[in-house]
């Protein structure tokens, strides 16, 4: 076996979920992440711990999917049971083929994702995380050669992690206080908001592996300005490439993409809370260092700034403070490594991707 | 999509469980059954009934049974509580190495028995059924190219079930009434035993697919004579040959076999349930026509005899009769086809594999 999985593997156990012989471990894992399962298996084993893994197969999911009535949709009680009595979560991405379930009727889709909704609240509750295992097809959609995906993933994922913790602390300590955050790039975003007495979030792998942002939860009614997003986003299937935000008093007033501008549209009219913002990210695991259409690793990815339409972080907004509440979550990026600021409280925070503090 | 395989999904979802809109259905199945469980989701979602697939993963087991210590081993209470909310379970068999858990120390491996034992009774009372996808491995074992195998096991499975109960009930109408059986094969074999007031189980199929057999309960002190077993068993790794036990009073009190003796002895003394008969079996499925080193199979192999020792088979044995209860069930085959007869009350039932009533 790599040993990378096996380094892989005790990351999750270890740093991320501090498995222990008290431990019931919910695996959820595709065919081929089979050896981090083998890998996974032997730390839970050592740890004292109890695994079972939840076979993910989007074949069989899709095939499924064409097969039931929407109407007949309904949480899964089994699937709900195991989740009441799970301490520990390990989620494990990694395609065979990204667009194995496209041709799944949304209603369906939507339908599905509704009943599992008691299954997510239950897994939230437990010590969950959410990881990738390197594949073919994942690398095609990096546009990367497999092997360099692979080094990609393990570079991201096999670091630091208390280093990455302290470098990223120094800027929760300027968020946390904070007043206003302005966002300026180029000639085509220059984005104000307010994060008084917001949060911030650290996050350091403990959730998603790799980790590597700080995050925080705009007041909802105080966005205004222009941000124009340098990277593509996919919903539905469709690529949305060169979109454009217009903000006034925290709502999306105007917009505009160079490709498939209905898709945005479609996003926007969810419902009301698709057009407010629900996070501000900044990106800081440099081992990240290029784009590869897949979020775990793109939202993290070093002088980046990124902004969520949709449904808030619930852990960055105090109980007496309103919480944007949506259907999506939908995180947009600005690159930030060159002709842009970050400015907190009109200090500027970060310039051309060196943030003041290092 | 191999056709054979969809139709063999039909079968465990239709015939074998009647999966309906009200079942949690649980699946366990290995990386090689992939299409075997896409076929199920669709039967599934076509039924409107909910699926999950436990991922069958014996490098993954392996290594977890290395690792653990056997006085750490525990119940796991995820899979306990979502086999108690689980109404449908398809446990399908195929491997792609049929040692890969053979270095597992024997404690663990009895530790780790012991301790699914919860979960065994609550799936005992669910709709089960156990199934096999043809694997390489299977094959191998088999003796037989893969393609053979495939063949043999759809032959086997894809059958009219129907029919098969019916030709099966009418052993069941011999055997039901019946006092004593008589097994006479060769110059090897003449046991006698008692079967007064035992049922007699008709297995066409919903447990076990392929099904084909009916089965009794010897009374418990009724064996006496000398049986001779045609065909090979395997018991911890070892391959038993040649297997002849004598019995006085429903006990053993004479073994030997032409190969691996020892391991027929140590299966003998596990305790004292392990050395009387649990079970008397006729096969009756003839699309099993050959010895394949799988139990599944082989003991419904067309005109074979099987005897197991060890616990016996609850729902034959009314309540107020003696149950023998033992850690093993094992099953020892007699080919009847040739030379051989079974009698009961005195009358020939089977001679040289054809039955009197067809």
């Amino acid at each position: 076996m790599d040993d990378r999985v096996r380094r892989h593997a005790g990351i999750l156990t270890d740093y991320c979920t501090d498995v222990s012989a008290d431990d019931d471990v919910l695996i959820r894992a595709p065919t081929p992440a089979a050896d981090l399962v083998e890998a996974l298996y032997e730390r839970i084993g050592d740890r004292g711990a109890r695994p079972t893994t939840e076979w993910r197969h989007p074949r069989a999911t899709r095939a499924y999917g064409r097969a039931i009535d929407p109407d007949d949709v309904r949480t899964a009680d089994h699937r709900l049971a195991a989740m009441a009595e799970t301490d520990v979560v390990i989620l494990i991405k990694g395609a065979e083929n990204d667009a194995a379930g496209s041709d799944v009727d949304p209603e369906t889709r939507a339908a599905l994702r509704r009943a599992k909704r008691p299954v997510l609240d239950e897994r939230l509750e437990t010590r969950w995380v959410i990881t990738q295992y390197p594949t073919a097809a994942d690398a095609q959609r990096a546009d990367l050669p497999t092997r360099a995906w692979e080094e990609f993933v393990y570079d991201a994922v096999d670091r630091d992690w208390d280093a990455q913790r302290a470098f990223q602390e120094r800027l929760v300590d300027v968020l946390e206080p904070a007043e206003t955050v302005r966002i300026v790039s180029g000639d085509d975003t220059d984005l104000r908001l307010s994060v008084d007495g917001m949060g911030a979030f650290n996050d350091a792998g403990e959730d998603n592996m790799p980790g590597g942002e700080v995050a925080t939860v705009p007041v909802v009614d105080s966005a205004d300005g222009t941000i124009t997003f340098d990277l593509p986003v996919v919903r539905g299937g469709r690529e949305i490439r060169g979109a454009r935000l217009t903000f006034e008093d925290g709502e999306v007033v105007d917009h505009a993409a160079e490709r498939n501008e209905a898709a945005l549209t479609a996003l926007l009219d969810t419902d009301d809370g698709a057009r407010r913002l629900g996070e501000l990210g900044i990106g800081m695991n440099r081992d990240i260092d290029r784009f590869t259409n897949n979020l775990l690793f793109d939202e993290k990815m070093g002088d980046t700034v990124h902004v969520a339409l949709g449904d808030a972080m619930a852990e960055c907004v105090p109980d007496d403070r309103e919480l944007n509440e949506s259907a999506v979550h939908a995180d947009l990026l600005v690159d930030t490594s060159e002709d842009s600021r970050i400015e907190v409280d009109g200090e500027v925070v970060q310039e051309n991707g060196t943030f003041a503090f290092e």
